[in-house]
């Protein structure tokens, strides 16, 4: 079985290059292909293996096609995916050390390795997750919880009557929201920040946002800060953040799930100072770090601040063990209480490729992004619509026609129903991605390079692609 | 790198049974061997390899090992960990339909099996979650929407200010405990009702518990029964507890994460009457499916209430498709965006082996349990401290010297010391794996059998080897 399986990757990440990225199919077809009952007998694992390569393959998105740009997302690596199925087939389980001692290490291990990328107080702590919404959740948690203390937890927040608020730029991603209604926060007390011209916080309005609520009788909490929000890639002023969030007392959480590893690359460290100071960074390996999903990543500057949040008591989590390192469990820094070994991808990935050649693939990315800059700038029919942010490009198709004439609001609503036709058009044909943004209120095509196999030749490719598919849509 | 490793497996799968199932090793040692700062140059995956198998692995608890009985905790299936490999390899990442078309559909199709192995509706809908915890928090979440609405996800719980209440009974799994703090609802709303001989809860005092509290002015929103406790595998009444949900307008949410998939079994199935019922069911493919971390489950008996807690608007999560099944958003049902592609080793799994094969594996576990229940109860130094629940086994060492007279307290104190004892020797010996539990007050030794490898054999060597424990801490 795993003979097979490993000749299918081998041979699948060759071609991959080849493919189309989208899948020509329909949720009826492969109904159609997939649906039977619950099965009675078993098959031998050489025909489901066949429906593997027949069906699920050609009916899946290929996220590692070099010229997928779409939404945020990794293509996998070879390593990565060995070590998942060596956790499966050592099937450890990470709930605390006792569990699983080498495992557990390991993760602290490589967390370490990620606090030292970002250059992070060694005294901090943290754990993989799910993804970057539950390490957000997990962080609103921690901050409310230092915020309202057990009351809350043992009450509910009726306990706390007094509204809290977390602050968020206008470009933060929705996770947050979805965290704050969940965790009977509101999501009506997540207060979006104007941003500047190049989509950064305005930290004066943050201020001023603070004391209106303050004056009002609500209780400022919590602020996140993005490193590289998911629209244009903007990094917020860190630092100036950070200042703010210790003279109002409220816990900084920063939003690194895409951008944060971009500290690897020398030409975006410095977007990154100040961010050691926050309370807490979440992080997504299953993006920067090109990993297969899932993994996402919490670091927290005061671990113990975090504890209070999760800890829980009951027999089958007792902890019989006087030494602490052995006495450490996860359960007490976040929601779950099985967890997958995802520390050995991790670990696997940066002892094999090196911090060296991440950063290096990382500043890749970001050449490419800023060629197709570039390239669209020098073009007559496209323009830029913000600017390129670490790895975002977001542009539209501006028929030279319409480039120097002034263009009333009905022209710009031509304009965004034509790029969408452009973007559908383009998905559909295969050779390249890319999603959609709304900037400023107007329709974008929005690129984001996260693929160590992408080279400058293929945002020359792209480019020709969406040309391509503009003349299409023309027709 | 694929073939190495799969080599590795192979062997490790063979010699399990030989293995010591805890490892002799220590934090410091383990740090020691490990530790390094974030290497800047890359090496060998076969040096990596090596790291596995001289460190990791031998620093492991064994879980698939065939006498491995601690808290509930699934062996693992080479099918399954290849499978793992080809989700990682594919890197399929499952938000939503548009994202991975095949996918998708085999998430579909798998949950389908699922609701088939439980006798489900067809019109019920789920989603595989990160594990047991998370389910039962995402089920907890949609239940208070239900009761709430909007305002509580707008504005906050504060906008709900009668007090909550969600019942569960004394042996119900702290998760849920914690899933009501971290979403504001608060432990002490969850409010424990006392059960039986046998461990099932009171249905009685459940209804006078309700009677109760919305006499006081709370408002009951939500019960939850257990199919299988963790403790002692009790199944509660579920039948009479949906009853009881209906009449006073309850969300009733089954926990079934250890024991949910023995409704295969068919010496157990009538435990399950009534659970179709459910307005959502918690289950964990990661127990007794076989399969490795991390795959817990979800089913709602109406999706459409469950996605009014969950939805949410983002340009990066439009969906322009109108045919509904290919607008289908995961992220609508449960809190992650990014999600791991887990259908693919529940698909292999249950198409490898089939229904059949699944339910004699489950029916062998519970013969094991019932036979290891037999032997104690034939034995003159051992007692069982609750009835054989499911798979589970809770019993205790009683020296024939003490076995006919009265007991006082502190002898009482003497034997759950002496216990305690006997099951530290036992785990440190390696040969057999017990845990603790605390049933009526007293420490009680705890098996549970979750493993296609174990066999009635293993119950005899695990007394053998519990008497060999107690010999030696009698020393």
């Amino acid at each position: 079985m795993g003979t097979a399986a490993v000749e299918w990757a081998a041979a699948y990440a060759e071609s991959i290059r080849d493919l189309p990225i989208t899948p020509r199919t329909s949720a009826a077809e492969l109904k159609q292909r997939l649906t039977e009952p619950l099965p009675v007998d078993g098959r031998d694992f050489a025909d489901l293996l066949d429906v593997f390569r027949e069906v699920i393959v050609p009916g899946s998105r290929h996220n590692g096609h070099p010229r997928f740009f779409g939404y945020v997302s990794a293509p996998g690596t070879a390593v990565a995916a060995v070590a998942d199925f060596l956790a499966s087939a050592l099937n450890a389980n990470l709930p605390a050390w006792r569990s699983a001692p080498a495992p557990t290490e390991l993760e602290h291990l490589t967390i370490g390795w990620i606090k030292e990328a970002l250059g992070c107080d060694p005294s901090a702590g943290g754990l993989f997750t799910s993804g970057g919404s539950m390490a957000n959740f997990t962080a609103l948690a921690a901050a409310r919880h230092r915020h309202c203390g057990d009351a809350v937890a043992m009450h509910g927040a009726s306990a706390h009557p007094a509204p809290l608020r977390v602050y968020v730029s206008t470009e933060t991603h929705h996770s947050v929201h979805k965290a704050a209604a969940l965790l009977g926060i509101g999501r009506a007390n997540v207060r979006e920040i104007p941003v500047d011209a190049r989509f950064r916080m305005d930290v004066d309005a943050l201020v001023q946002a603070i004391e209106q609520d303050r004056a009002a009788g609500a209780e400022p909490f919590c602020v996140v800060a993005n490193a590289g929000t998911v629209v244009t890639g903007a990094v917020d002023p860190l630092r100036e953040i950070a200042g703010v969030a210790r003279r109002y007392g409220l816990w900084m959480h920063v939003d690194g799930c895409y951008g944060g590893f971009a500290r690897l690359a020398p030409s975006a460290r410095s977007l990154f100072e100040g961010v050691a100071e926050a309370d807490s960074i979440a992080l997504d390996p299953h993006k920067w770090l090109y990993l297969p999903a899932d993994c996402g990543c919490l670091i927290y500057r005061d671990p113990e601040a975090a504890r209070a949040a999760f800890r829980l008591d009951a027999d089958y989590t007792r902890v019989t063990e006087t030494e602490s390192a052995e006495a450490f469990a996860f359960w007490d820094y976040g929601p779950d209480l099985s967890r997958r070994f995802r520390a050995l991808k991790v670990w696997m990935l940066l002892a094999h490729a090196g911090s060296r050649a991440m950063g290096e693939a990382i500043e890749a990315n970001l050449d490419c992004a800023r060629h197709l800059g570039e390239l669209v700038d020098a073009s007559d029919d496209f323009e830029l619509v913000a600017p390129v942010g670490l790895s975002i490009v977001c542009f539209r198709y501006l028929p030279p026609a319409l480039r120097d004439e002034p263009r009333s609001e009905s022209d710009e609503q031509r304009l965004d129903r034509l790029n969408e036709r452009i973007m559908v058009a383009l998905q559909r044909a295969g050779s390249s991605y890319l999603s959609n943004a709304s900037v400023n209120g107007r329709f974008a095509l929005r690129g984001c390079v996260l693929n160590y196999r992408t080279t400058r030749r293929d945002m020359e490719i792209l480019l020709d692609d969406v040309r391509r598919a503009a003349e299409k849509v023309s027709d």
